[in-house]
């Protein structure tokens, strides 16, 4: 089955994970009635220059960012990277992260959680 | 971890499950020993314009495609329609999908699979 883009849900997290600003999320696919593997996020995520999601773990899971658009600065469980479009991370089996928007443009990542 | 665009393989499949021309494909995690979710592959497809993926299906695990850039005509399991950047195709549990890059520009698409 296919979905607009206009159909996606959004939803806006405000301090996500104790950062700053808002998070702008586009939920692709719905993990309850729609996705029936073990990923339980598959999403767009949209951050202003300066806002940013803090720092939390996956356990039990991992989340894949890809860089769509923009430039961000992580905490990749501890190393400190800064990410353009196309480079990835990965964060699972316990390992944290945390994501800063520190482009000129919004930061626009594609988010993928796939449960162990 | 954190993996650079340059760093992703990249692999290129010719008349891909009997479409036409080329499906570039960078792979952004293996699921062999980065992945440790039931995602079995999580990476940016690029095709020409002209240049499609032949119709099979997906039996015991589903795909996300994600259209990035371009426009698809995708046959979703029999019904045809034609996709633009922000709309995602779902195909799971044995339907079937084949997608076919229709725009003046190369298509890319976000393509994650997940095992039941």
């Amino acid at each position: 089955m296919f979905k607009r883009s206009s159909a996606c849900r959004a939803e806006e997290r405000r301090e996500m994970r104790g950062g700053r600003g808002v998070v702008k999320i586009e939920h692709f696919w719905e993990p309850e009635n729609e996705m029936h593997s073990r990923t339980r996020m598959c999403a767009r995520l949209t951050l202003a220059p300066g806002d940013s999601i803090g720092f939390h773990r996956h356990e039990g899971e991992e989340e894949i960012f890809v860089i769509l658009r923009g430039r961000a600065r992580v905490d990749d469980n501890g190393v400190t990277a800064e990410l353009l479009p196309g480079d990835t991370l990965l964060t699972g089996g316990g390992a944290g992260h945390a994501v800063e928007s520190i482009g000129d443009e919004p930061l626009e990542m594609l988010a993928v959680i796939g449960k162990y």
